[in-house]
């Protein structure tokens, strides 16, 4: 039976860093924005789309039309519209997580994956979210990016109103909410490292 | 410096005896209830009164009426008010855990005392909440209080309720929120022995 950790994470959290850690140190694969390409590939959409809306959520009809991901026929034809390429996406991002959940032991960061692997029987499944003070986040994004404090912060709230909105229009529940995770670390207070030797050791507690 | 690790915990998730187990391996006193039967001692009031209160907020004034916390005097006196007794077990409650946390390493179970220690300098604090799916707590407490489900699952609910009242009261913080903690473990799914162990092996690494 495969293990498989999810992580969802605020932005500035390290979270992606904590989720790269606990792969290497375990020797499982490590997915992020790796598998939107798959999907992309596998679904014939451009990395140029994908870099517009990945992680975004279908926003709104104008929004779709502008993307031309609805399509209105008049006068000859009916009335009809295309699935939004968002959708499109997701659905096709939830097939690759799928399938390497079921083929190896590994780590995903981010895109709903937890909610996805929800009812898939046969993996072990570890939902973990990393969050962190608003303050030791825009100290680590102006550091990341050369931005200063108040972009950061901007960039910050802005990321992660993203990732509520995305997350609770494709799993209808509350992104960052307890309930949803099995192990939530402010790794402001416990440190990256730290953050990730907890997640290890849990798992190879499991393992033994 | 002293290390102290608060356990706020929701009803039926083994939160106590997580903590408990925690101070056992680290060897390190471990606070409960007994914090209230100091903290009533050093106070006068009787173990009766306290039974009655603890991890209680004070209520309404009609409460306060009834148990005798308020007092009026007419006619020949002011009307003045005494402090509930709620509130004055809550303040010799907070001067205990402060005292002891200055002192040994320790874990502290509920109390608001994460709230308490907030600002005090000189301690490693480390706030962790313990919860777990519904179902599974009312598992846990049918078999530890041979109570049917229904039982069960009120006990639950009201004690919940009453511990979220009682922290908000005097924290004015949101019980059970994410961000008032450092560590969240969903012991119903990581299980109570490894839940402790994860907070042990944190802890083992700190003090290294």
């Amino acid at each position: 039976m495969k293990t498989v950790i999810t992580i969802g994470r605020q932005y500035g959290s390290g979270g992606h860093d904590i989720g790269k850690l606990v792969a290497q140190k375990l020797g499982f694969a490590f997915y992020d924005k790796k598998l939107v390409e798959i999907a992309a590939k596998n679904s014939n959409i451009s990395d140029e789309t994908v870099k517009h809306i990945d992680e975004k959520a279908t926003s709104s009809l104008l929004y779709s039309l502008v993307s031309g991901s609805y399509s209105i026929r008049g006068m000859n034809g009916p009335l009809y519209y295309e699935m939004p390429l968002n959708d499109k996406l997701f659905i096709a991002q939830s097939d690759v997580i799928k399938e390497v959940a079921s083929k190896e032991d590994c780590v995903i960061v981010g895109r709903c994956s937890d909610y996805v692997l929800d009812e898939i029987e046969d993996i072990k499944l570890i939902n973990v979210f990393i969050y962190s003070p608003l303050e030791s986040r825009i100290n680590r994004i102006t550091k990341l990016h050369e931005l200063n404090e108040k972009q950061a912060k901007d960039k910050i709230l802005k990321s992660d109103k993203q990732r509520k909105t995305y997350y609770s229009y494709y799993s209808n529940r509350d992104w960052g909410k307890m309930s949803n995770y099995d192990i939530c670390i402010n790794s402001g207070k416990i440190g990256i490292e730290e953050s990730a030797e907890m997640i290890v050791n849990f798992i190879k507690g499991l393992n033994k």
